[in-house]
């Protein structure tokens, strides 16, 4: 249970709380506790043994509340929360014509920062830790990232079309290049490759992405399959299916994280599973957006890891994980007219577990274990709705809201106390959000 | 604008709010204010001329907030919080025969009352100010609901089979009747009639329901229609589909409270259409349960009142209309393979003015309008996860949690202030809660 026993002397020390791990075996501690040293749990087990063992610089008394890894946003467009219910209930190619492309027109790093910054204090106080970017200025999304002391997976995306930040597609794999040179080896922040969709890029750009996440052995992030007008287009222009034109491109690997999944065939299903593709479920998004149901427990029962995300405030309208699991824990049920599929240890896990095996980090988060980085939430259960307690498992993905988290942790560093946000002005971002989204035009 | 002129004197005044009147023309004062006097709404306008025209009791400045109607949950079993998260994820039958039932056969009146207060502590803390129950021991729920200062309309479940709380069935409808002898005239609890369902009941016992309700002019609610199963059973038995069955037998009406009606050909459709019958549509449960998806766009589209409920806690498993909102402007979406369905201004009208009208108080609330009761909400649009602000419907649909509401006011009176309940002591609610949960063999 420990790493390290010679040294007594821990940063933080979390008492008196029930520690659901979701570690290999699922250990639980109903009066557990959780050491930290530096950016590493260093100890877990029952809280009189740890108290005992430990002198803390800090010490967290959590009595009635859960302690369980951070939850990660495996998909998401941070700097949208800027254009959060700008315009809603619209037909796909309206909203995106004449509301979403034209506010991207004229983005500007400013705006991504800021955006991303309130995305930050947003996930921070709904219980995620870690999440996965896809934008424009994405060095300014590390930035806010860093700063705001969340671990984070970015890229610029690419596209065949100009772009308001780089221009030239070309120009595009040189930033992205110089952005994995610059974040090589920081602790919280790491860059992917991330083409945008089969139906945005070339072949020539998809296998210079596929081959640029090679040479530097980074994540390579797309769109893939998220409706059926997708599929029909690359069948029109390719003669195969947008799953089986990646495969002959050379792109299905267990480095490659697909976002949605939703429109796919048994053959795709087959292609994704023996490829190991790490696949992103956004329930909500491709609800609002009419895009479809991707069929989840079929890929999970083929062994294809599935990890949850929310997709950008534009189409969610809010990035609260914890919304997110009970609507996929629910869709799945009426989708397969079967209560039992998804139960909520399943959703739970893809979360937190299958969330940080798809971002590469699955050997440092997703569970509460020595020796792991210290990235971990408190969710205070002494809620009129999450009362009574049968198991906790439960209220966590079917009544539990972002709202309930009361303490984060993340790389060791207590980053919400009391849902107090300590690494961001929380006042002042959303000023700032405000401000931009003022602008006379915001679309 | 005011139906009082005469009386300068308000008990209450909320100025400097957003007020969403939802009223026949849909106004909006950007700083508005709401002036109460008893019970009443007596105005509603611009803040500085209603600071300028009333001297009020108690003021709340609610700058940064929305004031709109409370929201009405059309179908629960309030006291079924004590049974949250006691089984999930588990076959129908299996989680009726092996959980529910055996609890539901030790239940005892202390039970009914502590799990109603329970729910109706978190149904004033996510925004509800009215509710729809059925289930057994309801004169508990009434007084419950009259001490937490809820509004409600209340029935005893009947069905064919003893009741562990009244015996035959006989002795349930005496009950019912005493019951709406009882409440009558009360400002807050009102009685309905309430036979199970068609599978649970003889015709005979329906008629007597249905004759029971018209000789009081009280409504008659039922579930109607929930799955398949229900349906393929009606055809066994009567040779006619649940809804038929229920046009054949004269229960059909607009007194009607049909739950779910997920099961629906368009035949039934067109006879709740021409009937006037009241569905509660309760996406979030038909899910968790795989009972189906209603065709709620169809039957708006065909001029029925739809409106919302969150059914009780054992398959949800919480009773915040925000986040039910949130799924069923979302669960249609994809159900039809269109992101125009159902937006966000017709999913809150579904869960306030079609919910007041449902329950035969579409005069009295549903709308902040003088002369109206004063039943209304607060909501705190300064949160990161409600900004920036375009248009605040779109945050209420597909945003906002129970958590960002502020403040509550039924039937005049301030039963929440600053997420303070002022009619339950909550400490001892869960208490009391817990300390059921934990009897040696709760189900």
């Amino acid at each position: 249970m420990d790493t390290d026993s010679r040294n007594s002397t821990v940063d933080l020390l979390l008492i008196n709380g029930m520690v659901l791990t979701l570690d290999s075996e699922n250990r639980r501690f109903d009066s557990g506790a959780v050491a930290i040293r530096g950016e590493e749990i260093v100890a877990v087990g029952p809280s009189p043994e740890l108290t005992a063992r430990f002198r803390a610089g800090k010490t967290l008394d959590v009595q009635g509340c859960a302690i369980m890894p951070g939850l990660v946003n495996g998909h998401t467009h941070a700097a949208m929360t800027l254009f959060r219910g700008l315009a809603d209930d619209l037909p796909l190619m309206e909203w995106l014509r004449d509301y979403i492309f034209p506010a991207e027109e004229k983005l500007t790093e400013e705006m991504v920062y800021r955006g991303t910054q309130l995305a930050c204090a947003e996930m921070i106080l709904s219980g995620t830790t870690t999440f996965c970017d896809m934008y424009l200025f994405e060095h300014k999304v590390a930035e806010a990232a860093k700063q705001a002391g969340m671990r984070a997976l970015v890229g610029e995306v690419l596209y065949d079309f100009p772009s308001p930040h780089y221009g030239s597609v070309q120009n595009g794999l040189k930033f992205t290049e110089s952005l994995i040179e610059q974040w090589r080896g920081d602790p919280l922040v790491r860059i992917a490759v991330e083409p945008h969709a089969t139906y945005t890029c070339s072949p020539q750009l998809l296998q210079q992405c596929r081959d640029l996440a090679a040479r530097h052995r980074v994540p390579l992030i797309i769109h893939l399959s998220e409706n059926q007008t997708e599929v029909d287009e690359i069948l029109k222009r390719h003669g195969c299916r947008p799953v089986a034109y990646l495969e002959k491109l050379g792109l299905l690997g267990p480095n490659l994280i697909a976002d949605h999944c939703v429109a796919l065939d048994e053959n795709d299903m087959e292609l994704l599973a023996r490829r190991d593709v790490q696949v992103i479920h956004n329930p909500e998004s491709n609800m609002k957006l009419a895009s479809g149901i991707a069929p989840i427990p079929r890929l999970l029962e083929m062994g294809v890891n599935v990890a949850l995300g929310t997709d950008g405030c534009a189409s969610n309208n809010d990035l609260d994980l914890f919304g997110e699991m009970d609507t996929c824990a629910k869709l799945h049920k009426v989708a397969t007219l079967d209560p039992t599929v998804l139960p909520a240890s399943t959703v739970l896990r893809m979360a937190v577990k299958n969330g940080a095996h798809a971002l590469g980090l699955g050997d440092r988060i997703g569970a509460i274990a020595p020796g792991k980085w210290a990235d971990l939430i408190v969710v205070d259960l002494q809620k009129p709705h999450l009362t009574p307690l049968y198991e906790p498992l439960s209220h966590l993905v079917y009544a539990a809201r972002g709202s309930d988290v009361r303490h984060s942790i993340i790389h060791g560093r207590l980053v919400m106390e009391d849902r107090q946000l300590l690494t961001l002005d929380i006042g002042e971002v959303m000023k700032q959000a405000r401000r931009l989204s003022r602008r006379k035009d915001p679309c």
